[in-house]
Parts: structure tokens; C-alpha cells; sequence
């Protein structure tokens, strides 16, 4: 049951239903001597708000965090940050007739089945809500690796049957379409196919991408905790996400070694890599390349659209799901992709600081 | 580092590099009173087990497993099981010319850049006879879910540009063809074309699943400890694996809603689902359905074909890999998925022990 | 620096600075379906708060709770709950005085040597409102094991040289005096000893004991994870205690083994223990009987009497310390040893329902 | 159920029966680039080793540790090293009439308890030889700590009513008198007494201590994982060790602020300390004094006396244990509690390395 708490060094702890009074995050394992302000929280928490635009839910909260303790004079103590983002725009109402229904989709029936209760109302725990905490803790992750170079970029790559020019990518087009891709024409066409969604009352998926550029090579443990199985983890445990992918991904299977196998050589000092296929990867440890991971987003459950289901109490039913939801959670989860990815790196690179001797003598010589 | 460590109740602690003494597991937290002998451990250890037959590296290794604690008169006693596999077949002279070289596709560069040192013989830790741990472990992982009627079955979905026929799906043919696939025609084309990539010298990827059967609801836990996201930090952590999926996986990203969803239905008493889009995962937990989980496998980074590449002491080379190798690992990669989806599903079966009141009072009261 | 997590199964997470806006505390992992209440949690936080009466610091706080989530309807839905424990009458003007001083006895130097940064107010993480946090996990701990009819009675054993008489040990009286004391007499002459202390500014040590009856044979793990030893750590993480003892503890020093081995018979179809010297644990598993505990109490660092000491800029000073301060903490420790063993104890319960598989059996069968 | 592992980033896991085929350990986590050999391992299994004296257990085991992993070309790789010793000297007949006898003072019946069954010879698990594992991981650690010039100085202080002189500490003594006291005169008188316990068949009990020396300011966390916290957990955890002391320990009961703080002044540029009750750690955190640390012994439970007991089966018997056994453990556990004491250090020390941003970009920049 513990199942709120994610990573070694850097870790987090969150909490809180989708209608209870708020949500929260206590980091546990942020070095001393960060500067921090609510500002920097909040810059990332607008990102993955809703009610934002057509393409988001409705529901309007402000989702604004507050720090309650771990800074002092603007710098990180060293202990535990507890940030809070009270619940302010919550309508229980909205609920109340689906107490007993199990929502296609959702996660009623199986915490039904798990904890014997529930909290009905706009999915508990299980509401995207809950990414709240991660996305705030992923901003104190980002602000560390910025200290070092460590950027990262994450993007929606396609919704539905519309896929980004990666050849073309432009990186501005980002923070510019709605729907956060790295190509304007492509954002225009898929904005267009997600009004019909829309109008349908339907929703539709997508996936997601995150490169990450300045890691040292390095970073991620050789067998059980290798980077890429633990971003895994950390992108997997995002609640719509049904595939994760590093480097060439899904597409390896039908390769041959001699072309999926990155060459290398050395340019006058400098190793040059003439391809990524493995994602900034290998053996579990970072190369140095670029990190690259991707993930499928599952279309929302929550659709305006009757549908069979069943309920609590033994019959067969039809539902029709009120309330507030996103048509396509895509853009939205492009935060999440990012703060995940993020906690999970800056954790390997708390872990990696014990891998030498040399280090210990870099410390405490 | 401490990256070989893996479960949080039913904790294995593998350990071995390939031309060491030996390669072994510590499995702590098995529980008390289960039947458990030698030959349990070795069936799995014999389908990992390389040298078998065309497909995999004829290194000749009978990787007889030696129960050294935790057992006393056929019955596990609830402490620490450790087992060890000793390496006979290890040949140091093959790897000697190689000691300088960074191999294209593995982990040569990256061990030297987070450690600073090396064992370069046939890839030291990151061999794949890491894995044998694993599937000593998770042979008693098995064992203790069939106690509980959770049968786990592992396959080859597709090699290369050859995919099974999953409408015709042939239970007993996986066990016929050396590729472990369920299905014997693709299965002899599939054959036919791994032929040819081993008289080029070459290898291929393929792709591999798991279903397993049986799995109460409730597994797994709410947030970051997800079954999936936990299944997908265990199989993402086997060497080649470059993607998992959990149920329709990828195929979510282009779906809409109403097309996603999984339908139930009463049927009498029973729930019947439509569909398993869900892989019998829902917010994290198991809904009762099969566990569907898939993975793409790299093909092997070692083949017999010239390639460019760097060494340690900055000159590019051209490199020609000697030593033994597998043109196609996605059949012995099944044994590996296996049992790394055991080891995840019965520390989830452990974890939800404690998930209620009532749980605890079955116990207590 | 992960230091605010403690638990495996039943696990907390504190947060909070003496002088920031609040403490709190989130505990990840409590079975759903208990009845839980604001003032389940109060009532202990009221043992523990300070102002009560002239033995403590003058700092009046009402301490109040808030539950923020995990709990609907009256029950724990198995997800975390926050609490948040405000701070009300902070006087961070108190403290500025001392900013620079490392007061004899205190965390200041080692805080600004781990971090290089402090929040120098009221102690900040180091302050005693730490254990709020503490004692609010506590106190659900403790509702758990009562539903198995496992009692904690905590109370002081001894202050500076007075000892209660436990060959007189009286309940009722532990409530009745300021000292928590089971034996009136001692309470009242040890409090006229106290005045004493007071009046030079000065303050006492003492030590503290808790038994814990109705524990279940079999708790706790056989090596590093003893019940015993996670009791060590547990209460030794508390401030101001500078030893643990199980049983009979540093006794045993001197004595024989036919003297200290605990003798046991059967009654008829009881077994019954003619001594309790192990202290209820056995090979670091209860067998049992009560469990003791006993830790001592360090005499509060701070007094209102000048001393000699250091700044952090270089200088040897004289300090004297303002604010408010405890003059015997030890009736306070009392109620915080009680938490700590409630939380040892509800993680050791619940750790070990997965120690057999007639125990799976129980809940999946 | 899993509590044989020990240690966050210096992880261990240990494993074997007393009469099963041997007792090993895994160290996962210690960095790479560390000179080692199997020579420093068997140097400090050697002053555990039973059979040495008159003092000890005539089981004969030369504790011969062969080192499986983790080393290549003399130096630690960062991967896990395990480690094995085999169990020689056993005779499980010994042990046959006592399958159904609860021993007084021993676990057999927690076992039973607990697990529902257990290895009867020789204790099985809970055998003193369970803590070899301890001492050949402790081994690593202290030459890890050595490179910084931290130093463990363990000792007897006193055994029965036999307290060294510790304003005449001979360091000298220590290696030579069998009862390792830093104190001829009292280790001669000691011995006498010793000669006495032997000729009743019984055993006697002792307290032990450890200083460290070197320690940097600033290790250990601030709440739950406080390094006497974690010092009190891995020294409890020996098997008959009933209380752990830091500093000035229990005497702090009894004593007054004024004259328990310790004091310190700058004397030119270092800071003087004048006393040391604090052991060497403040609010959790080393503060660069000796650390010391304190531990009870229990008498052996073994002693060749006839003593009433219990059966499996229900009676009641006198039973009079055959087996080979200490008639002191002292001297033996000495060694152990420096292994725990090293286990923790080096784990803090490795820890603490992620508490600042200063220290990340020492090695990242």
C-alpha cells in the first residue's frame, strides 16, 4: 500500500483525493543551498492546470502552491519541503450519482476491489489531480539539474492519427499551439480533429516525448535500478500512460544489430555519435547523448458518450459520466512527462555521487 | 549503486559478472512453509540457459544451481535463500583483444564512465548471465503464485518482420519451436529467415509477452508503486528490452475513448469484460483480468560483422567481435520476462496483504 | 539527507521547522477501513503539548490538527493522509539574538556543518515540535493496534535521582501528577525537587518506560529488522534520548546466564514465564509477553544559566539563552516514546502477515 | 520478513543456516576503485572466529571467506561483491534431542512462532555464525573509512562485575588479553573470575564500546535516520546485545543541564571541546569528537546447567544443552560491534554526500 513515495535520495511523498481539501508534496532529500521561491513551483503547476483552453477540462482552480517549510531566506534547508495546493473549484454534486457506478475506464472498480472503499468523487486518489504533487516536486528536480546544464524538453509527438515532422521539429512551435507540438502545421490540423472529438463527446490519445540534453554520462545503476527502467517506472506510474519507449523503442524489434547498434568516433577530442538508437542509454547508464523517452497516452475514460457498465451493486447499466473532463489529456501530460523524468534523473545523479572511491575523496578530502 | 537489489517484500539481491567464479541470488522475504527443491530452480534455469541450439550463443554453460540457505527439509524456512550458479564455460582469452575497445551497442563506455574500471570479459556485469539470477528467483516467484492458481505464460510475439497470428493462437507450439512462438508456421518462416541473418553474421529483434492468468483484483498499488508502472521498471531493466507495453499499449495513442474502453457486463454473477484494452490494469491495480504485458527486444549488439568504433585510449577503430553470441535473443528473453513479471506480480500479491483492516484481521483476530 | 521517512509498510513522512508556518506529517500506508477522527489525533497531540503546566515551555500552542485527505466518511480509504499541525505563536524575534551563537548542548553546529545553512529560529528542524509530527502518525499506529488489543502504557521511570518504586506500580497515578510518574509519592517529592531545578534556571534528566501487553508472538524480523533493534532506532531518533534498553538491558552486564535465561512452563494449556528479563523479544521476535521498553532522557540543553560557548563567526562568548524551554522534558518524552513504539509495532504487525504462506493462504484462498 | 538486509547506499544482505552449507554476504553499493582482497576480509573474521581460547566455543571453523564478485585485478568494480564462507565444523547430531526443546533464553520458540517452523541445529538463522556476514561486510566498510581517516577502536569495558579502568586505557592491552580490555590488571582478575563461570558451566555477561575517531562534522540525518538512530539499530541488532548507549548514555538521567552540556572555545583557530557527552553526535549529526558507543552483552543462554523448559509438544521438561558454547561472548562481540558501528559510518558517509549543492557540483562542475 505504501505507493505514494518514489525515489531514493530525492524523495517524494504525495497526497490528496480530487475533492477532499486539497493535494500536496513533501520532498525529502533536497540538497541545502538551492534557491527556491513558490514562483518556480508555480510556473510548472500552470502548465499542467486545467481549464485553461478548449482542449483541457473545464475545472477551474488556481492551483496555487504554497511552501510550507524546507526554505528559509530563499534557500533550500536541506530538509523536508511540504508544498500544498488547496482544492478550491471541487463540486462534489457533480458525483453523487455515480457513488455505486463503475466508470469504463476508471479505476472504481479496482479500488473497490482492493481497499473495500472509496472515494467516488471526481476518481479520489485516482484523479489527475493527483499528478499535482509530482509536478510540483519535479520543479524543484528541474531547478537542481538546471544547476548542472541538464535541460529537458518534452512534447506531444501525436494525437490520433496526426504525427509531428520530427524532421522539421521547431522548437518554439511548442509553448505556441495549444497542444504543445513541435510543428505549427501539424498542431493546426490535429486542433481541427480535436474539435470534431469534441463535438462527438469523445476523446482521443497521443503520445508524449521528452528529450533530455547536458547528462552526464553515467547516471543510473547496472541492473535493477538502470536509468531507463526506472524512468519506466516513473512514466508508467502516470495514470493514462499504456507504453514507454527509450531511444528507437518499439522499433528496435524489427531491426538488425549492424543498424540499430549506434557507431561512434572521435572527432579531433570530441566522441561523436552517428546515431541514438539507444536513447542516451546503455547498460542502464547514461552515455551522455541525449536521453530520449516517449509514451503512449491513453484517450481520456471520461467521455459524453452513454456507455454499458456496471455497477457496485450487481447490475447492468448504462452510464452517461457528467462533470468535467479533457478531450485529449495529451498536452497536459507533456508536464507530467517532464517532472517525472526529471525526479528520476536527479535522483541517479544524487546515486551516482557513491559510485567512486574518487568521488568520496572529491568530498572528504 | 546498490542497483541489484530489486522487490520491497520479496527482495532478490543478484550478483556475478560473466567470467567471474559464479553468478547468484539472496531472495529475502520467502515466505515460510513453501515446498521448494533444486529442481524447481533448474527447470527455468535450463530454458535461459544458452548453448541449446542455432539460435543462442554456443557458449556451453549447465548452470546447475546449488540452494546454499532457506530450505530445510524440502521446506522453506522464511529466511534468506541464497543460491548459487558457478560459471564453468568462461573463456578470458577470448575477450583479451577487446580490453581497450568500446563495442558498439553495449555498455563498455558507459561502465568505464561511471566506475572508472572495467572487467571487460564478455561484459562483466553486464552480461546477460546477470540475468540468471533473476530467473532463479523468480522460479520461486512462480511457485508460490501457482499456490494460487496465477499461471504466468510467456512467448514470442514477432522476430523481425514476422509477427504470430495471435487469432491462432497455438498454446503447445510454443513449447515445439525453438523461437517460442505460438504459432508453427510463423514460427518455420521466422526459422528459415534467422538463417539468413546468421550466415550474415548478424542478428535480429523481436518482440515478447506475457499473460498471466489468475490474478486476484486489487494488486498493486495506488500511485507511483502501480503494477504497471512496477512491471515496466522490472522488464525495462533486462538488458535489451528498448519498450514495454501494458495491454493494447501503443495502439492507445491512436484510439478514441469509446473505442478504448473496456466494456463489463453481468453475466449471472459473474463480470464479463468485453475487452482487456487495459491489460487487467486499472489506476495501478489488477482487475481480476489477464496481466498483459509486451516488450521490444534490441537485437543482440554483438555480431560478427566488422563495425566502427572507439577505444579507450582515443583512436577510432574498426572492431570484429569474436567470442559467442546469440543472433536472435528474443526466445531466451522470454524466460527472462517471465520471470521478472513473477517477481513483481507476488511482492504485489504481498504488498495487498496488508491493504485493509480486514486483511489484517483474517490474520490477527 | 533522506532522514524524514520512517517505516516500511506503515510509513511517515514529517515535515515542519519550529518557526515556520507549520509541521505536519503524511503517513503512507494505513489499511483502509478504519474509523479514524480530527480528535483520535488530538488527544495525543495533547499530551504532548507544551504550556500545560509549570514542568513545560511557557509556548502556548493549541496544536490543532487537520486531516487533509486519506480518510472519507469517517474511514481511511488506504490512501496517505496529511495532517497539518499549524503554528500559531511563533516568536522568531526570541531567536535573533542567537543567530550566530552554537548553544552548548544543541544541533547548531551540526547543522550549519551538514548544510551549510540553519534555520537558527527555535531550533528549526531540530526543535521539538519535530515530533508532532511523530506523535499524530502515533496516534493512528496505536488505534490499529488496539483493534488487536495491543496497549501501550508509557510513563516516567525516574527525574535527576528520584526512581519510582515499580514493586508499587500504580496505574492511575501516571495521569494524576505532572511527572507522569506511577507512584505518587515519588511524583510529589520529585516535584518539589524539580522547583529546585527551576529556580537555579537549571534542568534534569530522567528516563522513561513503556510496556506494551497484547503483542502477538512472531513480530519482528530475524536479523537487522528485529523488533528490538527498529524499537532502537525508533526511540533513539527521539531528541533528546541518549540510550535504549530492552528487558532487563544494561543489567544483563552483570549477570549470569542461569540467572537471566527467562524460565517458561505450562499451566495446564498456558504457557507461563516465571521472569520477563528479554524484555518480550526473543532472536528479535516478540514472544508474547509485555514488552519493555526504556530509554533515558538528556536534561533540556537549554537553561536560563550563562555558559560558555562559540559563535559561528570564530569567537568564544557567553550565552544566555532567552526563550521558553522545558525544565524536565522527560513527562513529555514519555508520550513521544509511545508514539515511536506504536509505529515500530503497527509496521512489525503488519510485515509480518507475509511471513508464511499459510498466511497468503488466509487472504487469497 | 525481509530482514536480512542492511543499509541504504552501503547495502548488505546475508544469508546461512549454523548447520547449513555456509553463511555468505552480498555488498551492494560500495564504490569502485577500492584495493581489496580476500586477505582483508579474513583478517577480521579471524578475531571473530570461535575456538581461539577457553573463552570462545571449541567449534573449530577456520571462517575461510572466498570473494565471488565485485573484484577484478585487485580493485572493487562497483559492482555487488559477494562473499562466502563454508560451514566445516558442523554437527548437526549435536543437536538432534534438542529438535523439540525450547532452550531458555533462545528463539526456538519466536521461531516456531513466527515461521511455523525452523532449523534446530544450532540455532539455524539466529546462530552467533549468522554474524560472519556482518563482520566480512564491516570489513569492507572500515577500509573504506580507513581511506579517510576514520578509525574504529572497539573494546571490552567490563564483564560481570569487572569494569575496566578507563583513566588508565591501555591501548596495547586490548590485542593482548583474550578478553580484549584495554586494562591488564582487570582483564587478569576478569580472566580469574571467567575460570570460576567455566567450572559452574555457566556464562557471564559484559558491556562493550566502540570509539571512532576521524569522523567529519556533518554526518547522519536530522530526523529518523539520525546517526546514533541508525548506531542503535545495527548494534541492537546483534543478537545479545539488550542496550545501546551513546556518550555519556544512561548517566544523563541523572544529571543537570549545566553539567551534561558539553562546552567548547575556539583555542586559536580549532574548536576545543571540554567534554564529550554528547558521543560525538548532536541533533543526529557527527560533530567531529570521538564517537562512542556503548552495548550490554548478554550472558550466553547457552550454559551447561540443567535448567526447566518447554517442548513443541506441550510439556514441561529440564533440559541441559550439549553443542559447544561461550562462556563469555564478550570478547567476540567486540568485533561485531565494530562492523555495525562501520556499517553505519560508511553508509552516513556516503549519504551525507548529497546534503548540499556545494558538494554536487564538486563533482559535477
Amino acid at each position: 500500500m505504501p505507493g505514494s513515495i518514489f525515489g531514493t535520495l530525492f524523495r517524494i511523498s504525495t497526497w490528496g483525493e480530487s475533492h477532499g481539501n486539497g493535494v500536496g508534496v513533501v520532498v525529502d532529500g533536497c540538497p541545502a543551498g538551492l534557491k527556491l521561491a513558490e514562483r518556480d513551483i508555480q510556473l510548472e503547476l500552470n502548465k499542467r492546470r486545467p481549464g485553461q483552453n478548449k482542449f483541457s477540462s473545464p475545472r477551474k482552480e488556481n492551483d496555487k502552491v504554497e511552501i510550507l517549510s524546507g526554505v528559509f531566506e530563499g534557500l533550500t534547508l536541506g530538509t523536508p519541503i511540504s508544498m500544498i495546493i488547496k482544492n478550491t473549484d471541487h463540486r462534489p454534486k457533480d458525483y453523487t450519482n455515480i457513488k455505486d457506478v463503475y466508470r469504463p475506464g476508471h479505476a472504481d472498480y479496482t479500488f473497490d476491489q482492493k481497499y473495500g472503499i472509496r472515494d467516488y468523487r471526481g476518481g479520489g486518489r485516482s484523479s489527475a489531480r493527483e499528478t499535482i504533487g509530482r509536478v510540483a516536486a519535479g520543479a524543484i528536480a528541474k531547478k537542481i539539474l538546471a544547476e548542472f546544464g541538464i535541460e529537458l524538453l518534452g512534447y506531444t509527438r501525436s494525437v490520433g492519427p496526426f504525427s509531428v515532422d520530427m524532421d522539421n521539429f521547431d522548437l518554439e512551435a511548442i509553448s505556441e499551439n495549444l497542444l504543445r507540438m513541435p510543428d505549427a502545421a501539424c498542431a493546426e490540423a490535429t486542433s481541427k480533429y480535436v474539435d470534431e472529438i469534441i463535438k462527438e463527446g469523445n476523446s482521443i490519445g497521443g503520445t508524449i516525448e521528452c528529450q533530455v540534453t547536458g547528462v552526464p554520462a553515467g547516471l543510473g545503476e547496472t541492473v535493477f535500478d538502470k536509468l531507463d527502467a526506472n524512468l519506466a517506472k516513473g512514466v508508467m506510474s502516470i495514470g493514462a500512460i499504456k507504453s514507454v519507449e527509450i531511444g528507437a523503442g518499439l522499433e528496435v524489434a524489427t531491426r538488425k544489430g549492424y543498424d540499430n547498434n549506434d557507431f561512434a568516433h572521435y572527432d579531433g577530442k570530441d566522441i561523436i555519435k552517428d546515431s541514438n538508437n539507444g536513447g542516451g542509454i546503455y547498460g542502464g547508464m547514461s552515455d551522455g547523448s541525449p536521453i530520449i523517452i516517449r509514451a503512449a497516452v491513453k484517450p481520456t475514460a471520461s467521455i459524453h458518450i452513454e456507455q454499458p457498465s456496471i455497477s457496485a451493486t450487481g447490475k447492468n447499466i448504462d452510464v452517461m459520466i457528467e462533470g468535467r473532463h479533457d478531450p485529449v489529456i495529451v498536452p497536459r501530460a507533456v508536464t507530467i512527462l517532464e517532472a517525472m523524468t526529471a525526479l528520476v534523473l536527479v535522483d541517479a545523479l544524487m546515486m551516482n555521487m557513491t559510485s567512486r572511491m574518487d568521488y568520496l575523496k572529491k568530498i572528504y578530502e
